[in-house]
């Protein structure tokens, strides 16, 4: 059997029998073992679109609530997908968005939960400041949105609630 | 007339009912809602020219002291405005300067007083040790001013507000 | 006459009589000779709103074409403004869209002009491939749009006109 | 039709008929103007078990030449995958490696074929030496390998070749 | 016969006498002082035939472990020997397994051990989260090995511990 | 004869017979092997007054001409001395201006002689574009004063000399 | 003659009523008010011969005591002037030797007594644990020692002690 | 017969047989297949003893030539051995020195004979300008000794050759 029929069991019917975890098919064949053993896995990742949508419906929230906010958004490979920087938000919520959103998708956790685990601070590029948000498709974290901004991270994090509420019905 | 109704006609006529914050005019039309929703917002900015009186004015207190000082001013955008270091600074002040003066712009208030929440050190780019302070200009902060050198922050304060002192009849 | 009179017909209509340049009223009196010059200048600043339907515009044309990019604006104080990741997207365009947009900004021209002067290549921050034009308003660059990603140069740079036509007649 | 059926005809045999390009299943629905548009698309991502193929097989290999070499993998989201330092391989060859390999599948070809277009260079992150190949899947770049520290780019290719070779049959 | 008397042998006759620490025969002549004293000490480091085999190890106890987990094994020089990201590994588990295995390799001992001794986390490159275990040989360490990922540190430290074990008997 | 008394008649009217070179007096004492060598040379430095008055004169000069440009000042050691953005100036400009000083104070000349010698390009921190020119003093680099901004490097020499000037007299 | 007096005839016969910190002659003629002040201060600086000779000893008591440091010695300018990193030593010691000697002579204090002031750890470049010291001449700090590598902070202390006592005589 | 005879032979006297390469012994079993291969190879290191000979040994030639320098070492590993910046050596010398260096034993040539191959320049860390040397043991490099500083290349590359001759009759 090759490969893209696996991919294709992999993504249709027989997908609950494999062990799916952070976006990514895991091949369980021990490595180096099985020379049959499939060399391309796939990985969920948010579109451009969902980016772009999360992003405007941050700021809309951020406008009504008179917040001035950076929203950011990174992949689980960590990668940028975002960066929105809100008109007047201070020069510190560049980096502290893509953190909380970096943290995020790297833990699956909201940065609020994480804050009670403060040893994971020391790893880099992490912030333990609410305002980040994993987004998960298929059970596994797939994004992160991070907010920075706002006096409180109660408010950055109401606010990237409400840029993942625009896409949740989308993230299958 | 004062510099706020002068913002509000360059704007055009419809702006004096928006809410001016962080120095800038903030549109509060929702994004991508609206064709006409303007594609320019005017920011304060701290001049050159008071940049260069707050630096004499604090390294002037400093010499009065007998202090060796570095003073950094950072612009609202995260950019360095002015480092000056003054004769016999410490390697550590230049950095210690710009991250006050960064931290102060940020959250629009005084290290000193920021101090107080820890949390905050975590956000890259801040140092949360006396001798920051903001420069406000229509309620907003625009540049912040930093210090490090002296034995202790509160001097290093003192001197910041020295500077400050400089052009505060002149911020409108 | 002072230099607060002067800004306040700068904001009015006489704005083209004065010397505007980098969006940005520049004060002639010298500095640190007259007590009563003015401490804030004002900026103009492409608005968040704008920055987002500048990505919308640039992403659905590259849809249109078939490219993968990333679009990146920055201001002219050379803060990130905006990133987005295209669908597909190389690694490297994060990186290449920012410096375009930053590139642009910074000397108020496409990319694809600066190039014959590779001595500017040198200069920290830049990139000289074309695919980075300025965003001007009131004759001077207020951000920089970049984008990168697709085969050659002159398609990425349409992409980015593509961008800014979506919000010329807004900018003033 | 939903997602998950967009995924599964993906991954079959109708596949040649979507713009499938960069290991992405690009959505061509406007952004933001389809609500129903999907949040996500899927990526192919070379395995850890295929990376560990092709660096046993590369150092194989350059143990035949007498060659001390590095490999590295690199995602076409610009993450590390994988980096083997070879017994003696110079400090050089970790950093010459993954630019490589990041060059390779940031352009979807060899570094030898890129090294004409001298123009990349300043691009940040690649390098445009002999040494680095694309591992394509679907008739996408997926990863890189980039191979540094023989004498020359040619041997260094031919090793990187070597480990392509391993896995190719499984790319499907 | 043993590697320890093939050390000695090779630095010549009259290096039996002194103190062999660190995975370095230290020449204990006074600096300086003595034109003979020898200009070349050898160091023991890990083979990259070793690193393959611990890294495949650690892989393939995490895929029956169920856990997505990056290995990193880091030479006495501090420099990279291998980085191995798994299938699914979070975007913070390289440079957190790095971490570990540079932490380890630097102190001798386990991060877990390591831990309680938080002074150590300001120097930079070190991780004191568990996770990182060193490998010695001849009584001294000669690497690290560094896992990340797992949702405790103990697993994290167990998945090097099953790396370490694959080549354990082969040390000296 | 001591070392002290070597630094007496060097601070005094023999100086010129001394191999004074780089604003340093360098003792000729063969190293390691007189006891009684100095252990303290000295140096000259910039004073923070000097360093204020020449961004003075850079901006008052650049107001004149129109440009909007940024002054950089570096010491002998490679530590900023000032750092003083004009209104207006692009964000390329804090890190040119700082290059050509750092340029011009290492290797003792105006940037726009060492642009022929493209070769020292590759070192790390220069700038060879025109801007840069030494500050010396006893015919010795004590400093570098970088402008960067203008449309063309001769306009940015000249501002840098108009900064010179107002300093010229009193260097020694 | 003592050093005192050469620096007063030095930079004028005004001079020997001024302060003299830090290994500087701080001008206290209000900054850009006096045409006539000096544009040049002397600084003291450790000789390369004086470095050499606490490496040396440095290196020797640590083989005595059968440590493996690394030893760096840092400017009051921020410099480097010198690393020697012993045989043996750990991959950490090069980074925490040289902040140690950074924090040594930035404060002017071992780190040992600065370290009960943690809030200072968070300006960049310092390390708060024991093994930097400053050397003084003239009663300011005019260099750092640090050392990095032995088990304790104590012993890594005691042999910058060592390094420091072998200049001693010399500092002036 | 084993590996481990091999390294035997290796340390005595048939070594000049063996493919030994870059101050390694590479075991020419191929990877993975033969669960006996040795965990650890022996590598050549020059000792720190011998770094300060050579740093001596150029400062002194330096002072003999009237030149300010600086003198780098760096390790087969890419480490940092020794730096020691000369009285009164430009800012520009410490990285110049340590690329010098790098590059020399990352090549196993001059950088004075490599600069001809321009292409290797744009591997991160490298310095293509004369002044780097290699030290060889065994027929391999082992350290790269870099110089920087002097008004031409070949001056520094003559004070690095001074340096090397210091230990040449001590590095088997």
């Amino acid at each position: 059997m090759n490969l893209t029929s696996i991919r294709i069991r992999t993504a249709a019917a027989t997908l609950a029998a494999l062990a799916v975890v952070g976006g990514v098919t895991v091949s369980q064949t021990p490595a180096m073992a099985d020379p049959g053993a499939p060399a391309v896995v796939q990985t969920n990742v948010l579109s451009a679109d969902a980016a772009l949508k999360i992003a405007d419906a941050v700021q809309k929230e951020a406008a009504k609530q008179k917040q001035r906010v950076t929203v950011a958004i990174v992949d689980r490979s960590g990668a940028t997908r975002l960066i929105l920087k809100g008109d007047g938000a201070g020069p510190q919520t560049e980096e502290s968005a893509r953190r909380k959103a970096f943290t995020a998708v790297s833990f699956g956790q909201p940065t609020s939960a994480l804050s009670k685990n403060q040893a994971l601070a020391a790893i880099p590029g992490t912030l333990l400041l609410a305002g980040g948000i994993p987004v998960a498709s298929g059970g596994s974290p797939i994004a992160g949105i991070g907010v920075g901004g706002a006096p409180s991270g109660d408010i950055d994090e109401a606010l990237a609630q409400a840029g993942l509420k625009a896409v949740q019905g989308q993230l299958g």
